[in-house]
């Protein structure tokens, strides 16, 4: 994983994802390279620059145009411009134009959750994953629901990091924020 | 318990511990009115004005002027100075001037944990309660061997707290640093 | 507080509530000697028996009738019967019956725990207190939103304990299911 | 990853170390595919085949022949047996007998951590990394403190996990042990 303090940060944007719920997000996304990822609500670009590694194509939107930059900005910094799509705009709109995809990552601070998810389910090809990752407590259960109206049963696991930090004292646990990734599978 | 936000804070002082470990700390404590409680390292006074609202006096130490000041501030605040004792050095010689008391409470943070804590419980009173809070991995460890090595069996209770901050977006959990509070009681 | 294995169970009856998730709840009911407690929802009688010690009056329902049979044979053992009254039923309908209360503690599975936050808050005291614990995503939403809308902003806790086991090989931490703590008061 | 209701297990070991585990302990050991990963303290075989999905070849140690033959019939399942040496016997012996190798995986419970990671550090080739994993406290103390000793700045993250399980009445938060990871990587 790209270390936290690799990425440039801005004051404006959230994020980046920290390295261990990026990593936790790439293993129940389970991407192949031959995949096309979409990112919705991009951010810093912490899971844009991890999906960036992984697939053959990456497709990250967001609403906001100073995320859109950082996102580029980062990308550029790690090499990774080259198979990254960015889109500033709708994520409605943007997902109604698209082909189909093979993995759909959805931050989760998005407003309208559902119709997102139940866009993204539409255009998600067999065996498609979408993970949802979610610090509100509403949007958790609003990833559940739609989820479980689409037939499926998603997995939820809520994660609760802390990281050592080295001092003369001894080591520090200092908490972070507990994040819930909800994901599932489009199975046929 | 008293709110967090009602303590005067100085950024040169850690703490107050907050509402919920200090309540966790005071379920543990298990104070009588009739109690006296020493409080070692009582930083911003946070554990101490939890002791005077319950024992019949509380004798609160550490090394840091700053901290003496700061807890006197806040006892005065809450109108709690009557029945503490503050006195500011070093915790060994302090307790070894002190008479039996019924509660001790250790801030994590002491230098010489094992040596405080063997000192504490040669002064507890019979069925005397020992509780030790932590933020250090390695005085978690310290802790327990110590209380062990005295022939008791700590209780150890890791609490991880999330609180929710209410937006218009929604509730964010927003973590805090987990702290591990040991404790055992001297039977006999 | 009381240790949980001192709490006779059940298999058929959820609870009791862990110790140090009691404690936090106690912390937020913030019950005075006078209060009376209404603790809807009692299973085997964990919050039960806590407020009994701490309230002038406790009034515990649950629909289970095991669940009001365990909780009878917790306060027997315990010597708390004298002030709590038992009661089979709806909690909507014996809320209905009421007089007014100070606290109310509603234990998180209730089926409709919309309607029973808002009953209740209409029967709570003028700065009488309400505390929801709950294990499921949903209900603690579902609290969070009556509690709005009832014009309060709620207290959101979420207590992730561990618990340390004394082995001959060390200190084994082990987890416990997370706990969401929601409370208001009812400020008028 | 493999799913965690994929593996054989036994009542007589331990393990297999929790999907999301696994896929923070992948992270940090960051295997190449011309790797070599030794696995000491193999268990149910839950990392070795991680690690054998990523690595050229892996060699897995464990002093219990029930977790050897269990990781057997764990990497059979999964076809992976190619690939993956296993040893019974005393970890620091077969470590001493070993080629250098570039990732070291320590299960949390060996009776002699420091040992182990002092022999594995000196076989790890450059850049090599070492991930170890721990429920004890104490382990997790002592395995950062001999990675100071051997001149490196660990990783420490506390991973704790909590599961939704999906019912009728909404989603259950089930509790995990929290899990520590130390790791570093050895760079000259």
């Amino acid at each position: 994983m790209i270390p936290d303090d690799k990425f440039i940060q801005s004051k404006d944007v959230p994020g980046p994802t920290k390295e261990e719920i990026r990593c936790l997000v790439m293993c129940k996304a389970g991407i192949s390279p031959g995949d096309t990822v979409v990112d919705v609500g991009c951010g810093s670009g912490g899971l844009t620059l991890e999906a960036a590694c992984r697939a053959r194509k990456v497709i990250a939107l967001d609403k906001n145009p100073e995320a859109i930059n950082l996102t580029r900005k980062n990308l550029e910094k790690h090499g990774y411009q080259e198979n990254v799509l960015l889109r500033e705009g709708d994520a409605l709109n943007i997902l109604e134009e698209l082909e189909s995809f093979q993995v759909l990552l959805v931050g989760g601070s998005s407003g309208d959750l559902s119709s997102i998810v139940t866009k993204g389910w539409s255009k998600l090809a067999p065996n498609g994953k979408i993970v949802v990752t979610s610090i509100l407590m509403e949007t958790r259960v609003e990833a559940v629901d739609v989820l479980k109206k689409l037939g499926t049963e998603p997995d939820v696991v809520e994660a609760t990091i802390a990281k050592g930090k080295i001092t003369p004292r001894g080591t520090m646990m200092m908490g972070r924020n507990p994040i819930t990734i909800i994901s599932a599978v489009k199975v046929n």
